[in-house]
C-alpha cells in the first residue's frame, strides 16, 4: 500500500523498492501461547525472551515467571550500551517487554520504575526515545501525571544518574557525537504516545528517523572505546495504532515515517558492517486489504492511492477536535467546520456528501465517530479493513548487516529472539535466575485513563485490557 | 490461514511447516500495466513473457501485439518437453498466457485453437492435464460444448497426433514411465472447471498432485535420451476462484491440496537436482484477512479454524443444489433440507439460527445466495473478505532446486519470467518476431455462457469479463 502510494505520488518507476523492499528476507509467524492472534506484548516477549509466553505478557512466561530479555543479557554478559527508541509511550508493550517484567501490560506504573533501574537488575537501558512521561510524573501534577500514585520517577530517575528529556529543544541539544558521559538518557517528548506522523509539529517533537539517527550514534560512541557495541530497539509504534483505528492516512505516514528510520539504520550498517539490522512486525492489525468493494456488483481491479494525498490528519485528532467543546454548539457553524475544516481541508474530500456531513456534525459517540471517518477515507481510496484488532496472517522479515542471510525463509517470531541470542552469545537463563518476581504484578491492577485528549481518546490498548 | 488451519486439527507443533513454508524465497509484486490491482491473465504474461501488460491480455503486449512465451522458446530453442497443468479449463487465463496469444482472456475457442497448435508456431505444448473440455467440443453437442462454433477441435486435435484423454480410468491407465511416444496428450477431465477439492470424487477426476506427478515424470522420461529436460507449469487454479466467492472452507482445501502437489514437486527435484522449482501466486484475491470483528465492541484476538473442519462441500456446490429445481417447492421440507443438509450436514453448522435457515432457504438469487453462507461460514470462523475482485497486496514467493538462490527478496512479478529466461538461456523476442499477430482477435468477442452448472454458475471471469 505505501509503495503503490509513494510511487504514484512521486511517479517512481514500477520497479522502485522502499528501504524495506531492498532487504526482504522472509517471513515471521505471530501466534502466541494463548490464542492464533497475538498480541503486542506476546509478540514483543517473542523477540525478547525468545519464548511464547500468553496475550499481555511482559517478559514473563505463561507462569508469570520473569525472562531473561537479550537487552538485559547484552548489557549484563557483554557490556553492550542499551536503547529503547518508540513513538508510543515508551512504557507501551513493546519497548516494556525488553525492559520490563510484569503480568500484564497495562501496568505501565511498574513497568516505568523498572525502566529506570527500581528492580533486582538495577538501571539496563542506557537511552530512551519516545512518549510516556506522564507515567513517569506523581499524581499530584494532575495534568501531566497518569500514574496511580504520588511518586516522582522523574526526579528519582535524575537521583539514579538519567538525564531527562522532554523536549524538542533538549533533543537538538544532545550531542549525537563523544555523549558517553551523558547515558543514561530518559527522553520523553510527550505526556502519552508521540503524535502521529500526519498530526506531527516537527518544532515540538523530533521524528522516529531523527531518534532513531542520534540513538545509534549516541550508543555507538558510547562504546566505541571498549568496543563493546549496543543493542538498541526501534519501534514505529504508531503503525500498528492507525490500524486499529482503521486510518489509512495516519497507517501510511507513520509506514513511510518508519521506511526513513530503516534508511537511517541501513545507512548506519554500511558504515559499521559489524552491525545487524532486523526488522519485523509484531503482527498484523485491521485486516487491512489493498482492495475493497464498494457495490454488490463485482468490483473493478483497482484502488486509489489519491484518495490518500491530501489528507492532513489522524481520524483520533479529527474526531478529539470534533468532540471538544470548543468545536461549538451553533449548528450552521458546525456544519460549516465540518464540510469545510474537516472534510475538504482535513481529510481532502471536496466531494462530501451532505450525508456524510450532516452524520459527521452530529455524532457524539468517538466509536462511531472514527467510523464514519474511516469510511469516508477508505471508500475513497478502496481500501479495506475487517476488524479494529490484530490478525494472525504472517509478517514480513527483513534484514540487513552481519549474518542476515542466517534469518532467510519462513520463521516463529521466536526465531528472531534466537538469533539474537547466537549473534550476541548470550545467556538468558542466567539472566532469569537473576530477576526477582515480587515485582511482576502490581497491588492493583487498575488503569488510570490518562487525560491527554487526542492521543489517548479510547486508546486500543484500554479495550484490549477489558479483553483479558 | 491453511497452516494454522492443519496444526490445530492435526495437533500439530508451532514450529510445524508447509511444503511452502519451507522454500520461501521473498515476494512477489503484482500490479500490470494499467491497474494496482492485476487480472491472471496480466499476471500470468508476467510470468510467461516476461512484461507487464493490460488486465484481460493472454500473451500480448499493451499494443496487442504477440510476446513469445518461455513455454514456446523452450520447446523451439531448446528442444524441451513442455505442459501445462491446471485444475480451471485448461484454457483459463493462467495456462493460456503461456500458450496462447489473444487479446481478451474469454476467447478460449480461440485460446483452444493456439493450444491443439493451430496458429504459426504450430503445436508447442507436448501434455496438458485440467477441465475445459468444452471448449474443444463442437456447438452441435450442446450438452458437452461452450463453443461459439462448430467446429470439432477435440477430432482435430486427434488428427494432429494428441493423445486425448477425458476420463479418471483414461488417466489412470497412462503409464508415467516411457511415454515419449505417448506425447503429446490433450487431458481434459472436466467439460469446464474441475472440481473443488472439497467437491472433488476422486473415483471421477484426479487430483492435482495425481496429476502434477504423472505430468513431470512423464515430461522427463520423454526427454531423458536427449538431456533436453522440460518445462511445466502447475496451477492450482480454484484457490482464487474459491476466494472470489468469500468461500473460506473450498479455499482451504484447495490450498492444501496445492501444498500436495508442491511435495510432489519437491520430491522430483530432489531426485533431479538440476531441476528449480518455482511457486508464486499471481494475485491475492478477496482481501482476505485471518480475523474478523463481528461486533462493534472491540474483538476479542483470536479465529477459529475448526469452524471449517466439518464443511463438505463448496459454497458454489450447495447454491447450486439449492437453487436447482430438484431442491423443492414444499416448503416445510424445503426447510427441513437446509437445517439437516445444507447447515448441519454439508456446512457442519449445528447451531443454525432460524433466521439463517429461513433466508437460506428463501434466497432465490445466487449471488445473494452464495454470499448468505459465505456469511455463515466465515463468521464462524471469523475469517474476514474485502472484495470477491482481487487486491494488490505483495505475494509469497517460494523456490527450491538449481539456482533457487536468485529469487530471493523481493521482485516484481516479471522478474519471475526473467529468471526462467536466464535459467533456461532463452531468447524470448526471436519467438515473438515469428508469431503472426492475425489470429490474436476473434471475430466475436461474445462469451457463451457454459452450460455445466454448479462449476460455472456466476464464474467470476465473467464478471470481470463484463468489468472490461
Amino acid at each position: 500500500m505505501a509503495r503503490n502510494y509513494v510511487q504514484q505520488i512521486q511517479d517512481l518507476p514500477i520497479g522502485f523498492q522502499s528501504s524495506l523492499d531492498e532487504i526482504l528476507v522472509g517471513s515471521s509467524r505471530t501466534r502466541s501461547s494463548n490464542s492464533l492472534v497475538t498480541d503486542s506484548a506476546a509478540g514483543a516477549t517473542a523477540f525478547s525472551c525468545r519464548i511464547k509466553t500468553y496475550n499481555a505478557a511482559i517478559a514473563v512466561a505463561d507462569d508469570k515467571s520473569p525472562c531473561g530479555t537479550v537487552l538485559e543479557a547484552a548489557k549484563l554478559q557483554r557490556g553492550m550500551a542499551t536503547g529503547l527508541v518508540a513513538t508510543s509511550r515508551i512504557t507501551h508493550a513493546t519497548p516494556a517487554a525488553f525492559s520490563a517484567h510484569v503480568s500484564h501490560r497495562d501496568m505501565e506504573d511498574l513497568i516505568a520504575e523498572y525502566q529506570i533501574g527500581n528492580y533486582s537488575l538495577g538501571p539496563v537501558v542506557d537511552l530512551m526515545f519516545g512518549g510516556g512521561r506522564c507515567h513517569f510524573m506523581p499524581n499530584t501534577q494532575a495534568n501531566v501525571s497518569c500514574r496511580m500514585d504520588a511518586r516522582d520517577l522523574w526526579s528519582e530517575a535524575r537521583a539514579a544518574g538519567f538525564h531527562t528529556l522532554s523536549t524538542r529543544k533538549q533533543f537538538d541539544d544532545l550531542e549525537s557525537r563523544s555523549s558517553a558521559k551523558k547515558l543514561p538518557i530518559l527522553g520523553a517528548f510527550a505526556p502519552s504516545h508521540m503524535a502521529y506522523e500526519i498530526d506531527r509539529d516537527s518544532a515540538s517533537q523530533p521524528s522516529l528517523a531523527e531518534m532513531a539517527d542520534k540513538a545509534l550514534h549516541i550508543l555507538n560512541s558510547a562504546t566505541k572505546k571498549k568496543s563493546a557495541g549496543f543493542f538498541l530497539m526501534i519501534e514505529g509504534s504508531r503503525i500498528d495504532m492507525a490500524a486499529h483505528t482503521n486510518d489509512p492516512a495516519a497507517h501510511l505516514r507513520d509506514i513511510v515515517a518508519y521506511w526513513d528510520a530503516v534508511t537511517v539504520a541501513r545507512k548506519f550498517v554500511d558504515e559499521h558492517p559489524d552491525t545487524v539490522l532486523i526488522s519485523v512486525s509484531d503482527h498484523e492489525t485491521g485486516g487491512f486489504s489493498v482492495a475493497k468493494q464498494l457495490t454488490p456488483e463485482y468490483p473493478e481491479y483497482l484502488w486509489n492511492p489519491r484518495a490518500l494525498e491530501h489528507v492532513r490528519h489522524s481520524i483520533e485528532y479529527i474526531s478529539y477536535k470534533l468532540l471538544s467543546p470548543l468545536a461549538g454548539d451553533d449548528q450552521e457553524a458546525r456544519y460549516k467546520f465540518v464540510r469545510d475544516t474537516v472534510f475538504a481541508d482535513w481529510l481532502g474530500i471536496k466531494d462530501a456528501k451532505h450525508e456524510e456531513i450532516i452524520t459527521a456534525a452530529q455524532e457524539t459517540d468517538s466509536t462511531k465517530l472514527r467510523q464514519l471517518l474511516s469510511t469516508a477515507i477508505s471508500n475513497r481510496a478502496q481500501i479495506g479493513w475487517a476488524t479494529h484488532g490484530h490478525s494472525a496472517v504472517d509478517v514480513n522479515l527483513y534484514a540487513y548487516g552481519k549474518d542476515a542471510h542466517l534469518l532467510r525463509g519462513n520463521h516463529e517470531n521466536t526465531d528472531i529472539g534466537k538469533f539474537i541470542v547466537n549473534v550476541l552469545g548470550l545467556d538468558l537463563d542466567s539472566v532469569s535466575s537473576k530477576i526477582k518476581a515480587d515485582r511482576i504484578a502490581q497491588g492493583t491492577q487498575a488503569v488510570k485513563e490518562t487525560p491527554f485528549g487526542s492521543q489517548d481518546l479510547d486508546a486500543p490498548e484500554h479495550h484490549l485490557a477489558a479483553a483479558h
